[in-house]
């Protein structure tokens, strides 16, 4: 998508020497928009590491061009096995990251060692485009749940509320919740984006909010307390978000409080999307909340928080009270039963086994 | 209550003196605990306006003897209804502030000259004692609520959640919300508190995770869009948040993020509790949605943070991407459906009309 007014992906190989990767660092943003140039398979270990780069799709991507790095420099099978473990450790439960780096695998395997290194960037360039390819067809396939409002609601003024940040920046490019609001932006609907802030993170505030405004969708940042309310004054028509995993039934794991906005939708008949690549479906699982284990991460993420200081440094204060304990559970369980649907790159489904599997058939025992 | 072992009311009148103020800054918890000394009328007002002393009670406590200092240094009649309206002004929607004043005048027009500064005093001790009595009886209502599932729960081990600042720090003493937590925790019943942070003036996070440690209470801060999640998790056996306005028909408006509370309470079969001084309830408005104007406040409250930096410096510092707007609707209405009941100072009732004038029968038509 667009950073004011030029076309990025989250990832690319640089057109100057035709190798290098180029990254924007995502731990800079939304103060500063940086683009490193990496050159060695332990600068893209530790741009993962690190979250420079995060979000499922995008970590798969990086590591399958990590792997490119390091062929240049050693092709042969043992030092492209071990440089794979490497990559693989950096963030050991992304599934994405081990299927990319499993796919490069076997297609470099069985290659000679002497077009490892061509083939290796084609199968990276081929994860990066069909992550793109799957994204654009969420998109299309969820801007007719805008155009609906947009034609059926009296002025047309659109108001869709997401949670955390499942935008162009998780992924290559357009994301998945996000998708489909940058297809009614570009399409000319009269679109508003209420973004929820997410704490503990800030992903909605600083990384939703950041790229919305560069592409030039209307938009405005929120408490995460407040979406029930908008929704009780009916200033929310659609509520679209993504998702970290999808059970078989149409449970779904999302950044935390997500649950919360599905309640609220339910009680005020506002209809709760979810937007996810069929990559995120997780088919041996079918409770969300029996099946699905929920990380708990730093506590400090609760009780500190990362900011810019009028003097333009960036930095982290305390905000709760010294010594006060924090839990930061990182994500919760939507019912499939709030859910009003899923968008997939194959189209949209009801939350549910029949849904999937009308959509899946090849998963159908 | 108190702040390490010493016991402490928000607001008291020097004892060494016998007649200026002593609050506790609030606005610099829970970084300083400072305890300003108030000499002037000017003092309490400004004390008031920006906020050193907050919640209803307690800003009509202060204002109450805002007067006594106005009366020590002109005790003439213009000069008392001049002081009150310069008082009446500091925060012009608290309702308890008017009241206070009210009450206050009420007492000294009919008093001669004379007498009219011991009267103030006299007056303005009672409206703080019947705040602190009012709250402790309050507890005493709530607290069986805390026993019955320390009784009955296996292992006796009690989880309640609460979201803002419903404690001590917002009236003369005890609280209403954390009331029944404190009798509970001083009663030796096995307690712990879930603190919601409370975006986005972070109440909880900072004034009640405070004054809960202080007082030894276990508790732990969490972002607020965890506690659906630990409902589903069973969690949470207990909700107890305060009120700002409750309606006829027993709606209550509350800060910003409480209805969300109030819904997974529901889907989870967790009690929500309100406890309320009888003060709060707004006998005129019956429809909590249609009746309660909300306020919006500043943006920056969104967009920005106070906390403390590792060199003990409070700053503030921008969370949200530079350019985005944010909205700040600061209350929400949970919808009397959704409320176990409510807790007043004369004892617990259903969330309805009946419920509220079986126990105020005087308001019956």
């Amino acid at each position: 998508m667009k950073v004011d007014g030029a076309a990025y992906r989250s990832i690319w190989v640089d057109p100057q020497d035709g190798w290098s990767l180029r990254i924007i660092d995502q731990t800079g943003l939304p103060w500063s928009f940086d683009v490193p140039r990496l050159r060695q398979m332990e600068e893209v270990a530790h741009a993962i590491r690190t979250m420079q780069v995060r979000g499922a799709p995008l970590i798969g991507a990086t590591a399958a061009y990590g792997l490119c790095l390091a062929l240049r420099r050693d092709s042969s099978s043992e030092a492209m096995e071990q440089a794979a473990m490497t990559l693989r450790r950096t963030r050991p439960t992304a599934v994405n990251l081990a299927w990319a780096l499993d796919r490069m695998l076997t297609r470099l395997r069985n290659t000679p060692q002497a077009d490892r290194i061509a083939t290796a960037y084609l199968e990276a360039a081929a994860i990066a485009d069909e992550d793109v390819a799957q994204n654009a067809s969420i998109g299309r396939h969820g801007l007719p749940l805008i155009e609906r409002v947009a034609r059926e609601k009296p002025g047309g003024h659109v108001n869709v509320l997401t949670h955390c940040n499942a935008g162009w920046l998780a992924t290559v490019d357009w994301g998945t919740a996000l998708a489909p609001i940058y297809m009614a932006h570009d399409a000319g609907i009269d679109l508003h984006v209420w973004v929820d802030e997410t704490r503990p993170r800030n992903q909605g505030a600083s990384l939703t909010a950041w790229e919305l405004g560069k592409h030039g969708v209307a938009h405005t940042v929120i408490a995460d307390n407040a979406g029930g309310h908008l929704m009780q004054r009916k200033e929310v028509d659609l509520v679209i978000v993504g998702a970290d995993r999808v059970t078989s039934h149409g449970d779904v794991a999302n950044k935390i409080g997500t649950y919360l906005k599905a309640l609220a939708s339910r009680d005020n008949t506002v209809p709760f999307w979810v937007a996810l690549p069929s990559s995120t479906i997780d088919w041996a699982a079918a409770d969300g909340l029996a099946d699905i284990p929920i990380e708990e991460r730093s506590s400090a993420e609760v009780t500190n928080i990362t900011g810019q200081a009028v003097d333009g440094r960036v930095i982290n204060v305390r905000v709760a009270a010294t010594g006060s304990p924090a839990a930061n559970p990182a994500f919760d369980v939507t019912p499939a039963r709030l859910v009003s649907g899923l968008i997939t790159e194959r189209g949209r489904c009801d939350a549910s086994s029949d849904g999937l599997l009308s959509l899946f058939p090849e998963r159908r025992a």
